[in-house]
Order: structure tokens, then sequence, then C-alpha cells
């Protein structure tokens, strides 16, 4: 337990200082660190140099530090007790299709919404909003007591959104320095958007890029149409296939090292009594999808999923085109659980591809990411440390859960650091994450920053 | 029977004026009349007052008159004899991918090709150089003789590669001006490269764009992957049951109006001793795709098909996103044969989307186009002096074959204004229209001017 004294003046200097947290991270949303784009590098690392200025400016020894692709950010401050580790990623998805956001994504704007003001900007819950709630209540902690409340260590990823390639490399080369008692993670959110939720069981994700070629050129579809092949169909006709009609993925071992619920866990989120109806509802939906006998928040936590991300070849643009293209392009996802190995998904998945192609033609792969699953041991005493410290800010209990997303950087932590990891976070599902008009409830911010700072105050 | 002191002086005169014709047809090939883009509606309107005035050079009378789309080039020469139309197309196909030419579409050259000389351009083939075969003829005809061999129409369409949205409106509202004894239409090649060859069947043509939507926005695919429905997928699976695994297309009452091939013309066609392996060959496939048990000539002319063009959705960028999109698009074109009704065959194809779609899944069509099959009387004289013609030209038999693609005007000249239309024409196999890189042989070009002037002289 943490005396009132400690905590009560952080809990009231985050409260009168908002506004000026809330300016930080506009500047913050303002740098289009797209990391998937190579034409945002430059963008990328400005976000990262902002971050280590911030970091110095709380008292931290931070430096941006290159890798391969974008800077990862570390900075370490504070000393006694625990030494804790805080993961967040400074880089954010590409904003296309652009015509749909109603502004700038670049250009944040406090707006009011139906359900109180929003922070509108593409990263602003995903994760620079969420990221910068432990910034902040790192700096209510320092004004307020002259230092942080113990040992620790901040990670900023910038590639993140584009598959990590340098993580687990640099996590390898920086094995003593970032080994800590815990990783703190702010990228997930609240459950149904009003419940503190701690996430325990992350979904892993695997991504691949498939080319399908047939005739060596474009053809027109009147002259070589009921004759040569035509790639969108070989490659429709594979992705079609790519589930059953009960919603069964097709690829050949995909299920190996899927286990099902436990009764303990599936009772627990029973007990969540999640509004799939509302969950849909607000994307204008009402008939889930996916595997049958399932219920929807099964399959969202816990059950492995192959989706098409993006499809494309022949002629798209405005008006037709009779060509039969000698090309075709679709990205297709993986979400992993249990203990499925994303490597040996990788190969029955380019085998079965490989398996029915009809004569002539051809496929390339090219993989995007792949990390395992992650199932947290939640025995860590941190964990009901820091369930009680929601509970007491968002005066709601505090939920263990799953989560659909992937974070593959908590399994990382585990396999190159042997450390385990608690996800905890405040984006509300209608934050638009990855969509046009990403928002961050200025609720979430304030009240996440004040949720951090109990969280330290408890595992001091 | 022409005299040769007639035809003779003609023949000569294209000889010796080729470079001439070559630098006219180089001018045509630089505007970049791409009909389908409106982007390039001036430069559709540029071509064809360059036709207008090349017309009145000739002594027609010629304009270029408006439609609600690009304008129709409309040129009256000559008296006495048969009134002939000559038909072709001044507009061109898109040029994309550009990154596929080997230099700019629009910056036409004469190449030193592996068989002779080839004009490298955009439309140089479809159909600038062959439209302007017949206009050369006319050129050397009058400054031989004084004076065109008789009552000549030349018409020339701006919107043959999107549709022909004006066509049939400007026939109704001209029909008295356009009705000749006979269309001429030069828009098809040499049968398998080296053997002249009029049309006499040729496929209809619809066109179908289709917009599948499900949720509201686009969605992160970790947290409603597996429950949210995914348009691509949808997308995919419409696709991929548009054939059996036969080839045969699925779409109730599809195969409705097509009747097999007479066996006089299979026979025929069985003698003209197709090289299926060449014609795919050409093109770096050897496995005929399409219905088993058909003919690869038989699939090409005579049996209908269903083609996807162009398919997208979702995230088509460099890297990944791991997005689930709410839409998804493809477009899809049938060719017709036979009694085949595209109105029919539209709304056949519609209803059997329709019913394929999943709850919440809605769909958008948009019309591209429609036009039936036209098989033409070949009992008409015209035919049997134009075979002799060509043969006397080419030094080879000239055939009676079928055509691939589909030219809707020589349909629309006949439902509209009662007109019989003769198809001859000078491309070859490897022309890659509608594909990068296109070219047209000085072969063709020479010859076809010379194959119309003995054209004329046999008809006038």
């Amino acid at each position: 337990m943490t005396a009132p004294h400690v905590l009560d003046p952080v809990l009231a200097r985050i409260d009168a200082t908002l506004p000026e947290a809330l300016d930080r991270l506009m500047d913050l949303l303002r740098i289009p660190s797209i990391s998937t784009d190579p034409a945002y590098a430059p963008d990328c690392a400005r976000a990262a140099d902002w971050l280590v200025a911030d970091l110095q400016s709380l008292g931290f020894v931070a430096a941006a530090r290159p890798t391969p692709g974008h800077p990862m950010v570390v900075g370490h401050g504070g000393a006694g007790g625990p030494h804790l580790l805080f993961y967040g990623h400074y880089d954010v998805q590409p904003v296309d299709p652009l015509s749909l956001w109603d502004r700038d994504p670049f250009d944040p704007e406090l707006q009011d919404g139906p359900k109180g003001k929003v922070i509108r900007a593409r990263g602003a819950s995903d994760d620079k909003g969420q990221l910068m709630t432990f910034l902040e209540a790192c700096r209510a902690w320092v004004e307020v007591h002259g230092a942080l409340p113990c040992r620790l260590t901040v990670f900023l990823e910038g590639e993140e959104e584009s598959g990590s390639p340098s993580m687990v490399g640099f996590l390898q080369d920086n094995k003593a320095e970032l080994t800590a008692d815990i990783a703190l993670i702010c990228d997930t959110g609240l459950f149904q958007g009003t419940d503190p939720a701690i996430v325990t069981m992350l979904r892993g994700l695997l991504g691949e890029e498939l080319t399908i070629r047939a005739a060596s050129r474009d053809l027109h579809s009147g002259m070589y149409g009921g004759l040569a092949a035509n790639p969108i169909r070989v490659l429709s006709r594979i992705l079609a296939g790519l589930h059953d009609d009960a919603g069964r993925v097709q690829v050949p071992g995909f299920y190996d090292g899927v286990t099902e619920l436990p009764d303990a866990i599936r009772q627990q989120w029973q007990a969540l009594s999640f509004d799939h109806a509302r969950f849909l509802g607000d994307i204008g939906l009402s008939v889930p999808a996916g595997e049958v006998d399932r219920t929807p928040l099964e399959m969202i936590w816990s059950r492995p999923t192959a989706e098409v991300n993006g499809i494309w070849g022949g002629y798209t643009g405005d008006g037709f085109k009779t060509v039969l293209p000698g090309e075709a392009h679709a990205k297709v996802s993986f979400r992993l659980v249990g203990a499925q190995d994303p490597f040996a998904i990788r190969e029955a998945f380019r085998a079965w591809v490989q398996a029915q192609l009809p004569g002539d033609v051809t496929v390339e792969f090219k993989g995007h990411g792949n990390s395992p699953a992650s199932v947290m041991s939640v025995d860590n005493p941190a964990f009901a440390a820091a369930r009680a410290a929601l509970t007491e800010e968002w005066g709601r209990p505090a939920a263990f859960v799953g989560a659909g997303g992937s974070i593959p950087v908590a399994g990382y932590f585990k396999t190159h650091l042997g450390m385990d990891a608690m996800l905890l976070g405040f984006g509300r599902d209608d934050d638009q994450i990855h969509s046009p008009n990403e928002k961050y409830d200025l609720e979430s911010f304030h009240r996440g920053i004040r949720s951090w700072a109990r969280v330290l105050a408890k595992l001091a």
C-alpha cells in the first residue's frame, strides 16, 4: 500500500496540468511517423528525437538508438525498488484512404464527441496517446517528488506497425540493459469501453504477400479470354478456399497447437457479459461471421484466423478495360493462438497455395513478420497489484482479458529476455485505430495518466 | 474486275509515298486520346480535329460532331458507285502499368524488330494505324485519279475503348446520313499473323463492376478478424464460383442462346490449322485454360466467357497493414456469342451475386457497356470481292474467320441502320494491343493501305 500523501499530490498535479500534457501529445501527433512507408523515415526519426528530448526533460538518460530500420528510443531513470521497463511505439499506421478522413490525419484536434471530448489524429490511440500516459505520469511524479518512483527503463519502438523487423536483433544485442523485473506495455484498451483490463492472452501474427503470375504480359481479354489463365481467377479460387463453410481455415496443420479454452477462463469471460451486438453494431454489422459454434469473444481472443487484408490486379481505374492481367496480388494475415508455430504455418500455407496452381501459373511469396501467441503468468504479484490500482482509478473491477490484436513484443520479451509482460491500456473499441478518423478519448488520456501513477505507486 | 491501269498507279503511289504516310500516322499517335479517363478528354477532341483536317485535305466534307462523350468524326466524299461507310476509332486504351513500357507510349518510334520494322506506340495497331490504312488508300487514289473511287462516308469513333456509350444514340439521330450499302470496319487482324482474313463472327461484350460492402469502415483485423465479414473474402468466393471445374460459367441461364458450331464452319476452322501452341507460347504459356473438350480456336471465336478484368480492396501499398476493409471491388466482363442477350445476362449475374451474399453484406453494381454477338451475311457479294482483293495483295488465300474480341459497332450498324458490316484488318497477335509496348508492323501498315486500294477497286 502507498500512503495517500505520496500518491494524492501526484494525482492532483496530473489534474492541474492536463492542458499542458495535451499540448505535448498534440506536438507528437503532428509528426507523420508512418513506419511501413519508406517515404516517412525522416518523420520516424523526428518522432524518436522528440521523445528523447521529452525523456531527458524528465531526468532520463535517453538516446535514439540506430537499427537497420527506424530508431529505438531507450531511456533510463530513477533508482531503487523494482526495475520496471515500459514499452510503447511511436510509429503509426498508414492513413489511406485519405478521402475518408474528415481532416488532415496529422493535424490533431480536440473535438466534442457524443461521449465527451476526443483527440482526433492518426496515432492518437495507437500508440502515441497511450505511451504519453506513462510519460505524463512520470512527469507528475518527478514534479511532485523530485524523482521517479523507482528504477525505470522506457523503451519505445518505431516499427511496431510494420512487423518489428529490428526488434529481436535489438533485444539480443542489448539484453542486459533491457531486462527488467517486468515489462509494462501500454497498447491495449478498456473492456467494452468501460472496464479497466489487463490482457493476459495475446494472439500472434503471420503476414504473407503473394503474387500470382500467368501470361508474360497483360492480354486483351477478347483475344485470349477463355484460353489463357487469368491470375485474378486463380487467386480468387485460392482465397475462396482458405476457409470451409464452417469458417475453419483449410491450410493443413493450421490448428496444430490450438487447444480448447480452459473452463475456468471460459467462465470468467462469460461473466464479462460481452455485448457482441453492440460491438458489431458500432461498425454497421449485425451478424457474426467466422467459425460456427464459437462465441464472439472466444473468436476474437482465443481462436486463430486467416484474413485477406488486401487484393489487387488488372485494371482498377475509372471506366473499364478488357484486360486479362499477367499478375494478381494479395496480402494475407493469420492471427495465431496457443502453441501455433508461425514458421510451420508459413511453410504449410505456401505449399498449400503451390499445390493449387494450374499449369503455367506461378506464385511468389513475401513474408511480412511473424510472431507466436503469448499467454502471461498472472501469478506474478504485479498483476494483482495493477488490477487493484486500476479498480481504484476507474471505480469498476479490472478484468483479466484476452486480446485479438497481436502485440508480438510481449512474446519477444519472454523469449529473448526471459521477462514477463503486463499489458494494460485505455483505448476504446470505437477509437478507429488503423482506420480513418482515429481518435483517443480525453478521458482515456487523463485517467490513463492517473492509472499509471497509481500502478507505479503500487509497484514501486 | 478493275482494269490494271486504274489500280496499278495507285499502288505505285502508295509505295512511293510510304514515308509521308508514316509521318502522318506518327502525328496522330502522339495524341494521348485515352477515352476511358476523363482527364484525356481534350486529347480525344484534338485527335478528332486532326482527323477532320486530314479528311478535308482529301476532299471530304468532314466535321467533329458533338456527343455526350467524345466527338464522332464524320466525312462524306466521292460520288457514284456503291455507297461505302468506313468505320474506325481514334481513341486508345489506358497505358498502365506505365513501368512496363520501354518508352513513352505517346512518343511513337519506327523500330527494327526480329520480323521487320514496327511502329511502337499506344494505338499503333488499335486502331489508329489501322484506320489510317484506309485514309492513305483514299489519299493515293485522289492523288492519282483526282477523285475518290466511289461515294464514301468515313465514320470515326472516340469511345470504342470505353464501351461506346454515345454510339447508339448517334446512329439513331443520324440514320439517313450514315446508312450505306455496306460498312467496312478496320479493327481486326491477319490470321496467325500471315493470312489475310475477313471476320464473319464477332463476340458480344457485357461489362459489370461490383462493389461489395460489409462494415461501415475499415477495421483492425486483430480486433475484428474472425468476427466481422471480410468483403474481400466474400468477393473472392463469388468470383471463384463464376466457373465450375470444367470451365463452364455458373450464372443461371448464361448459355441460353448459345448454339453448337455448325459442322461446315467447324471444318473450315479446322482447315486453318491454328497453331495454339505458338499462340500461347507468344505470351509465355503452354496449357490452354478454359472449357474442357473445346478446341482453342473454338473457345476464342465461338464460346462465351466470363473474365475478371480487375480486382481491388484493402491495403495494396508497400509493406503490410492488418486492415479488414469495408469494401472490395471487381470489374467482370462477359464475351457473348450467338443469341445471348446481354440484358438478360446482366440481370441474371446481378441476381446470382445477390443470392450469395452473407448477412450484413451488400453489393452495388455499375454497368459498363453491353452488346450482343454478330454473325455476318457472307452471301453479300462484297465479301467474295474483298476476299479476292486480299488474296491478290497478300499472295495467300484470304479466310473467313471468327474473332474473340468484341466490335459492338458491327451489331449496332445491323440493328439500328440495317447495314451489314465487313471486318478486315491487318493487326497481328503479337501487336500487344491493350498491353504495354503496343506495336504495328510496318508491313501491316504498308500492305494494309495497298489492300484497301484493291478492295476499293473491286467494290467501286
